[in-house]
């Protein structure tokens, strides 16, 4: 587990967003080497024909599943309820399991049920499984084999709210968090949705009541409280935007709420604090976090009122997927959490 | 008053979206003929040197606002705070007039002050407009001389509510309504903000607390609740889409719903309920209003926990200012209401 | 023939874009009332679940093509290769056939042939078919029966290059046109090309050598000269931009090029010259014409070489396909020409 | 002059884009650290105050030019005509000085006013400088101290038409090529034209004639072939796609085109050939290539003409700006040519 030790990665289902971009990734870090991507409907074909961003940087070709030979480090990004089902066959495969997928976030097979509309398939496994948010999860991390990444949308709302839930601070009503969310997050295969002619300038609310990743949230934020998630289709390709509003005590301060989010956040390397008072970029914004494994956060109390306006940005395929997969395999392993992260986004863009 | 009348108009301030937007319309509308426009800053440039749109189409040339001659209708499309000044002077020139700006919108002179930072020049005249708003002014727009148009964003929240509020079936709690907004409502003139390469796909939330047109909501929406504003721009050019949460009592169903807004609205000619079960456009999207004085409105129940998610999206320039101003002159002057206001939207766009 | 007449109209495959774009402006037309609307796919279903413009504008239901009954006009807006095989059952519906494809606008079955791939199912009908251009054909149109509207790409470079080679002032070299297209240019079906996500923001000539709009150009502009077409698919969904290049004789100034412009399209209802020597719109661009039947001209002289720059905008789906097939329908019964086309355009869009 | 040096860099006039992407690619160059940045407009203020992807990865302030000091690298991101006038006073800062504006691009001084309309303000000094464009000039860059930066459009199209016009296989006709660029080639100040309602969606001709990077491609192509350059405006922010149009002899085939570019740029690290024959990513995209430094080149033949369509994709910033700079440098000082150049680019984007 030292820095120079170079581990073979297999990605499975590596034809989607999700595995495209830790292939990405791990392309480029130096401890690990892919060996293996599978891609049962591009089995044979150059995996730069459907990532053309890797053309002359990898020369692997898709495989199939039934054809995946051991590796050090499995990487699942299949459809969510497809990995669980089979897991021991990934088990034997290798040491450290990823997934990328919802399959293993939940710890209550009731919460999954409810939310995932059937029974979880493997319920006894639920606890083997770390859940893949650094933040709140780091030392769970370290040395951790089992990995469930956390949800995109779930991320960018847990990252916002964690620090003054789990200060305690928070007034008991009800919290509205609105996603507006990529056409990325849909995934790789088209639909009459997201047909050009169609997306292309929409604003589309997709999920305005009962999104899935709201199980995820209740079960990582402290408190209980009654949490209401509404996520709307933007035209961006990436990216997530999520404000949520919270209600603070009388005399709780702009002050105190930088305090909390330095008390809670200082330390950690992907997190920016992003609130400033003049300019073009005083809140967070993902056009700016475009590949970066960066959720920027900001705030804005409403002194009248006693109301936060807390705001997150984040790249769902990198700090909503990829990345913080990457993040939670660099702390699993020992390795410096930034390695292979470096990437700072592009201005403009 | 006959629907073979023809009134001249004169645009203050034309060389703005709003005004802009009013004059695309008045020339297309056969009651009205424009005989002048004002810019200090284009004065003795041809219209469509400003707005494109409408070479070959009107050969009138900018004037200053000095030059200004007797119309029937004056319509100020002039920065907020600069018509209330000096209203006597426009009164000289014309029997109706139409203010697009925020100057005469509010009637508590107070409530202005709070939200636009200065005491109301001409408190006394406040009581002689009325809002221009048709879903909730008809009546008192019959006749009407004096016609304050209803904010953008305002119109989306209020349009939104009104029927759920008016009929009392909201619960007490804080409503959060959030606007997605696009560049064209922070006006004509560049700024570092939206400059191309800073502004292109970019959310930014430029008004989490504070929003001016919360005072507009509040004069004109029943029951005194919490209301608060948040509003995110983002990459579209035209066009609001909001979503608005409140709580209904137990028992309260999703049928419901449906009839309150049919009550409230069922002949109304510019509003629709968008709410489709399958396919693509199942909820508002402003996408395909731009240019057209719809308000679609959608909603959707958490059965849970008795929220329901109200949307509504409209055209910031026609719906949220030029097009109700249209639709309320049309009222105003007993014209069909629909005189000038037919074009459908554009699909796909 | 008056202009109090009022036609019916029946739209043979109105799911699509042209189709639906058609439906669009025929609903608004004084003198046509849409009685039919097909589509195979979508029969049953109200026309607005799929045209969401059309919402509250149109009550029809999309009817089988086999349920076709007679109708004054009939619009086929079929698949290229579907109109011809059958356009004896289509000539039994109605009197006037205007067809929005490729299948009757080329005269010589060879040329056909080459472009299209396979030999002309109906070679004997060509003759009885007006080329919809109303520009170049406008005498022949009036009292046409038969109308073979022009493709989108093809107007766009025939009407730019038309006045100067008619003019027989270019000189004999080849003759590169570029178009910059819109996403709607490829209708109305998803497809892995169309995913938002990869085709959002890309830039991809996707013809070019070899595109099928040359026929049309090669038969309908004078002088046989070598014609290169090179198409580029754009972020935008509306919209052609093209741009020619021709050499001009020495002594042949940029005030011979307006004039040659102005003697061929002076009085043209839909043809803007749009050269201006300063301000952010000195030549075309498709972004002012999204709805519009307009096609804009502009033009630059590169003195030292006698180069002659040709730029023409459209809305490839108004002026480039429904919009040019409504005015041609005007001229072959004899309504005023603009009648259903006033739309001017937004400013902004 | 080995890998384990670690230059001091300065940046002049680092608040526009050229500037800021050199930083943002210096920062993670392990052989560089960036000790100073320039903006007389935000002297005293956080580099990331502009730059905001690079908040919490600089804490560098700006500085005025006047309280410059040494540096191993003076990197010049001046506007155009800034930098040659007072070069002296920038050598006496450092060794190597690298500009990227087109004081120092063009050798002859004559065609240097011809395009920029006065005349050299240091024609002596033409001489010294590398013209920065490593696949032609990479052994005269070797140990370089005076790089000239080549021009984004200019790149784009040279790096086409170059193996083509070297092995002299072209036809003696006009060559015409055409650019779509992204607006963050207008720089970082916003205009008129700039201003995001009006530009966001627009396609604009800015410069259909007389060019300014005609004068580098016309030095730095063999053939003396009449060369015409028309750029157009697209509503990407990075990014250019150039088309041009070559002829070559009968029987010239396909894969003789292959072949050519094959040998001139076998070996090149940042080129890449790409020309597929199915699936959706077929040609070069800018879209694909933010944020990277490579040049992806295309091309088709029309074998009825002899005419070869050549495309070339670049992002404007990187290797069409400060990515070739970067490039430049490695070799100048010996270091591994990719090296701070790694970034993948994303897909989907």
């Amino acid at each position: 587990m030292t820095s120079s030790e170079r581990l073979s990665v297999a990605i499975v289902g590596g034809s989607g967003y999700a595995g495209g971009e830790f292939l990405r990734l791990a392309l480029a870090h130096p401890n690990l080497h892919v060996t293996q991507v599978t891609s049962e409907r591009n089995a044979g074909s150059p995996v730069h024909f459907v990532h053309p961003n890797l053309r002359g940087l990898c020369n692997l070709k898709f495989r199939k599943m039934a054809d995946l030979e051991a590796a050090d480090v499995v990487v699942l990004a299949l459809p969510h309820g497809s990995a669980a089902g089979k897991i021991a066959q990934f088990e034997g495969l290798g040491k450290t399991i990823i997934d990328l997928s919802a399959d293993f976030r939940i710890k209550d097979p009731a919460l999954y049920q409810q939310y995932y509309g059937e029974a979880h398939p493997a319920p006894e496994r639920l606890s083997e499984w770390v859940y893949g948010n650094p933040e709140l999860h780091r030392e769970e991390l370290v040395g951790a084999t089992r990995i469930a990444c956390a949800g995109c949308f779930a991320t960018s709302v847990i990252l916002a709210l964690y620090p003054l839930l789990k200060l305690g601070v928070v007034l008991g009503k009800d919290i509205i968090a609105t996603g507006l969310v990529g056409s990325s997050a849909a995934g790789a295969s088209s639909t009459d949705a997201s047909h050009h002619p169609e997306r292309e300038g929409s604003l589309r609310v997709y999920k305005p009541v009962g999104h899935r990743h709201t199980a995820e949230a209740q079960q990582e934020l402290p408190g209980n409280f009654p949490l209401h998630l509404t996520a709307i289709s933007t035209p961006r390709v990436r990216g997530i935007l999520t404000t949520a509003h919270v209600w603070v005590p009388d005399g709780y301060s702009e002050r105190d709420v930088w305090s909390a989010y330095r008390e809670v956040y200082g330390d950690e390397p992907f997190i920016r604090i992003v609130k400033v008072g003049k300019g073009i970029h005083r809140y967070p914004d993902p056009k700016l976090l475009d590949g970066t494994n960066f959720c920027d956060i900001g705030f804005e109390m409403d002194n009248d009122s006693g109301r936060v306006v807390l705001m997150s940005a984040i790249d769902n395929l990198v700090k909503g997927t990829a990345g913080h997969a990457m993040q939670s395999l660099n702390i699993a392993r020992g390795w410096e959490e930034r390695t292979g992260l470096g990437f700072a986004g592009l201005h403009p863009a």
